[in-house]
């Protein structure tokens, strides 16, 4: 599919500019051995990482922290039967670090939820693949 | 978090009506060993279950045939900051049965893609889960 690397790097970009437009996507994990998803609010990090912002006792931060997850987020116009979708597959971390946590409570995403003390989650972007649908009978 | 049996059987209701009124979910389960995700068409069939339309040599029903899985829907609007999803847990099979198969091909989803010779996928209802986000700040 790919016909060379410079190729590649665009369609990284072009997948990374297509999420950056939306602002909920959806965590993709295992919770007790069953798949398990869940939707937030995210921003992306210089470097494409995708952010997080959650409460350091949620569930969430237990199952990911240290975990490969993906992390997904699409657009769809059912009129026309069409769409995108935009999936990052990475390790999920919380970060940790006293300066990098306060940068972010400054850039970072700030959750829908209220929350108190939130942590960061950051989803390393180590593979990013995206898909088009593009409808064949735009009659619905 | 439930009052009793009844208030349950309400809140599964309420949330199979939600699943509804959107026409495309998302399919999570595990490939080589890493969580997926794939959104597609849907529509809920008379049992609730999930029934989704794909081709019989897809990745998709390669992973998913016999395995429990989650699928996943929701809805929010940026402007209010709230929304809902609901995640469907439960085992995926792809419809064999011809007699199935023919009503399937009549009142079954009908795949985005173009399609030869679709397969139909059931996803058992065996777990409804709703979660409702509500914002706090809604000027954003």
């Amino acid at each position: 599919m790919f016909q060379n690397d410079a190729f590649r790097a665009l369609d990284r970009q072009e997948s990374l500019r297509l999420l950056a437009k939306v602002p909920v996507g959806r965590v993709v994990y295992t919770r007790q051995a069953l798949p398990a998803v869940l939707p937030i609010n995210f921003s992306l990090d210089t470097d494409a990482s995708v952010l997080l912002s959650t409460s350091p006792d949620s569930d969430l931060v237990r199952a990911i922290d240290g975990v490969v997850v993906a992390f997904e987020a699409d657009e769809f116009d059912a009129a026309t039967r069409s769409g995108w979708s935009v999936v990052v597959t990475g390790r999920a971390t919380v970060v940790t670090d006293p300066a990098e946590h306060e940068r972010l409570s400054q850039a970072g995403p700030t959750s829908w939820m209220p929350l108190r003390d939130p942590v960061f989650i950051r989803i390393e972007s180590e593979m990013v693949t995206r898909r088009e649908l593009r409808g064949t009978h735009g009659t619905q």
